[in-house]
């Protein structure tokens, strides 16, 4: 049953202001509890709803809401995955291969969601470990991808990648990124790797301007445990997560990407497919 | 239990020549009936071993032995995966992706499985029909591919995609190719396809030389049903199975494929690993 | 001077006959003899103009006008060229990389013909040679390319291609594209050669599905002689010239293709540009 | 007529102290003064020549001897290209796609040389600028390539492309290479470049990690001025010059690429064609 719903809402979005009100009653009229984050209240004033931190409020919600583009859904994401509460993604502008629930079909989607009715797409989301002699310094999930890449001005560095304990290959590139089958339409597919569906149970491996030609795009179950070393120029080397959160490596430190505990459970749009979404994100001709 | 061993080769090689009498020997004192394709007994005589027709041998065997290449194994595999009998497939010359044990290896595998060791990567195969006016005409199981192309002199050509009965898109293009991870290696990879590790559960969509540049391969579950319609200039669309077996089409034939009931049981080397026959095939470079 | 015009139309366009008679009554009332293609006069009758093979009709006249799409303007362009005849290509809907005229510029455009004015872009087109048994069998010049593939059902072959006589490599793939800039667009594109701009003097030479995947296209000096020799199944070879004009070759047959003599001069729009042609075409995002 | 020979070599290379020796000895007895870099002259003591810094010495050299890899060649050139001194490039150790000289040619070579023949091939090299408020503030030439790209943990940006005066596109990107065809090879390729014979009067554009996947290679006249603006997160935007030139941009800069004054002459080794290299290189099968 849900009794207390969470909004969060990309930053600085007029439209935020003409969304949330009545949708904050609605929700009050059908008993629940509703939270924002101060991204959404600074749109609105008065709102009839608590303001929290962003990162306080999955803890507490049975359903979150989130309001904006793919940008602010990522953020929400790994808010939301640990805590198991679905999110109900609505696209404010734009299409979103994630943001896919459109504004007019938030209240029939509500409807079901209240009514027990679950249409939810779960997604494997990954989590990726810093190793520095020997600890884990840091440890973050992430939806899309995990990325080790090399400052702008330093040289081609070396990555040497080993799955589930065996050596498969040295990179010579810009970077590296391992990606779930959501990312897989993002930074991956951009540096040459495939469309996956997201019930395929993988990870993409894909190189970033590899120096070797013949090192191609590798999916591997998700179940692989992935580890990575890398050889570059001091101070050079970062992982970033989602292309949100980054982190500056030292020489020495040991990556290691593995499957999330919790899947991400994200509601899915009534009207829309993915292979929709698909068609008309990467501009397929139609028929 | 092992009673009965098939050996199929490549027409041809001479080291068959050189291999099989101890082989046969061998099989023998370890209490095996040996019997051998019209391929192998033409390389040598006297042949103290039964010789059948190729198709007929995987029906009476409990292990097959290939001899050759991919091609080879490619063809055995497809006799072979209907009747659940394991291949232990060794490398005449060359380095194949799939024909992977050395010759120097073979007694050793053979010790393990007839003391009932059991080393085997199970390979996923397609099963691809053709449907003629509401009828399955034609029925073809594959370990690699199933190809749809069009002939060389024909116009680019319309293939509609579906996936579980939902229409994905539409392909201007030479050809399209439906990969196992198995296949991922071969033609697909050429086409532009990611490498697929073989226990990933899934399948490649790689469109031959796409007109719309946005349409990228596709990986998706191997629960899926796979269905192509196209439209093409008479007498000019082709299905290719494995890249050996070529079925012309007509105006109208709707082709379906779908993972084939069966798995392929094939005998792992000892020393290698599918990354290293990686390396070694896409002349990776070494540490 | 313009003292003759003539017309070639794609078959069957209906809007063919509305076009025509005007333009028909323009050329005569500016002085100048019309003649027209079979397709063009099965669309319009009675027609106010002599009506000739399409063939013998660049021989006879001082200005071409193209009335289709890409295609029609391929197959006028190797009638067009050895006469030196420029080419106004006007596009009957759709958009073309080559008919960039759209109708509602055609007599703006002719009044600056007719008063001497040009706006020419000159495209170099390429000359293909079959040599049999030492002897050139067939000649035929092509704006776009030069394609050199296997029959579907045939094995992948090898492609031996040498430039200025000096060996390059050799390919096994599906094929080989020589393109030239203006067939850059096309069906090089699509196997991933690059775009080139219409004034760069050079050729691309782009294998189809290279089975050694650092075989990556090549772009050289048009003034190169490029010289390819095959190795496949028989009878199962064949050279294309646009797409639109196949010929099979057989076994030891040796192609050399060059630039050809005269460039073709294609008239210009008065409002698109080669980069706005190729944003709308490739559906790149506008500012 | 060669009265002064420079020599330049890579860094802490062991063979140098061999080479060097013997090299002035052979230059000295052959009526030339000899100037060497102090990176040579580290390597050796005594050494019978006199030490420069090196950006003095072409300027006083009719012949400079490059001693290492593709990256000292990559510097001397940068000096050389302005004053028009022909390279010896000995290749140290490894092959590269520049130091193509072998050590066992370098007297051969030599003896032609000092008697009059010339075996050399030009190369363009590129001259960017960057333009703020209005003023150049920089200027560098480059052999290989110019290339701008975004700080690692920085956002994708906008680059938006004009080639002489013509808005092109606006790259989503990681950034943009601007290639010669002697950079065709080097960083161009790794993002998906063509190879671009080194005659070839033409620059590549390629971007890096595109977001709109149509935005493919583009090769323009080498004639043009290419010019280039960009948005971005602030601080986050570099320009490189052949990989080892790295200036910080800041916002509004704009940058400014055309084909340099001077061409590069690059002295061809005896045995080792263009084509050549590229098969050693980029490991493609041999006959």
């Amino acid at each position: 049953m849900i009794k207390t719903v969470g909004i969060i809402s990309r930053p600085r979005r007029e439209d935020v202001a003409l969304v949330v009100p009545p949708l904050v009653n609605w929700l009050q009229a059908h008993g629940a509890d509703v939270v924002c984050d101060s991204e959404t209240s600074d749109c609105i004033q008065p709102l009839a709803a608590q303001t929290r931190k962003r990162e306080d409020i999955p803890g507490s919600t049975d359903l979150l809401i989130v309001l904006g583009g793919d940008g602010t859904l990522l953020s929400a994401a790994r808010l939301a995955a640990e805590r198991k509460v679905p999110i109900l993604a609505v696209n404010l502008g734009g299409l979103g291969f994630l943001t896919t629930v459109p504004q007019d079909e938030i209240y029939s989607i509500l409807e079901e969601l209240f009514s027990g009715l679950h249409r939810v797409s779960e997604r494997v989301m990954l989590d990726a470990e810093i190793v520095r002699a020997g600890t884990v310094i840091r440890r973050q999930i992430a939806l899309n991808d995990a990325v080790l890449n090399k400052a702008a001005l330093a040289r081609i560095m070396d990555l040497e990648l080993r799955v589930d304990g065996e050596y498969v290959t040295t990179y010579k590139s810009d970077g590296l990124i391992i990606s779930t089958p959501t990312g897989s339409t993002a930074y991956s597919l951009a540096a040459g790797g495939p469309i996956v569906y997201p019930s395929v149970e993988a990870f993409v491996v894909a190189p970033i301007c590899p120096h070797t030609l013949t090192n191609r795009p590798i999916v591997i179950p998700d179940s692989a445990t992935i580890e990575i070393d890398f050889k570059a120029e001091d101070d050079a080397v970062f992982l970033t997560l989602d292309g949100q959160i980054g982190i500056e490596l030292v020489r020495g430190d040991h990556i290691r990407v593995r499957k999330a505990m919790n899947k991400l459970m994200l509601v899915r749009p009534a009207k829309k497919t993915y292979y929709q979404i698909l068609r008309s994100k990467l501009k397929w001709g139609e028929r």
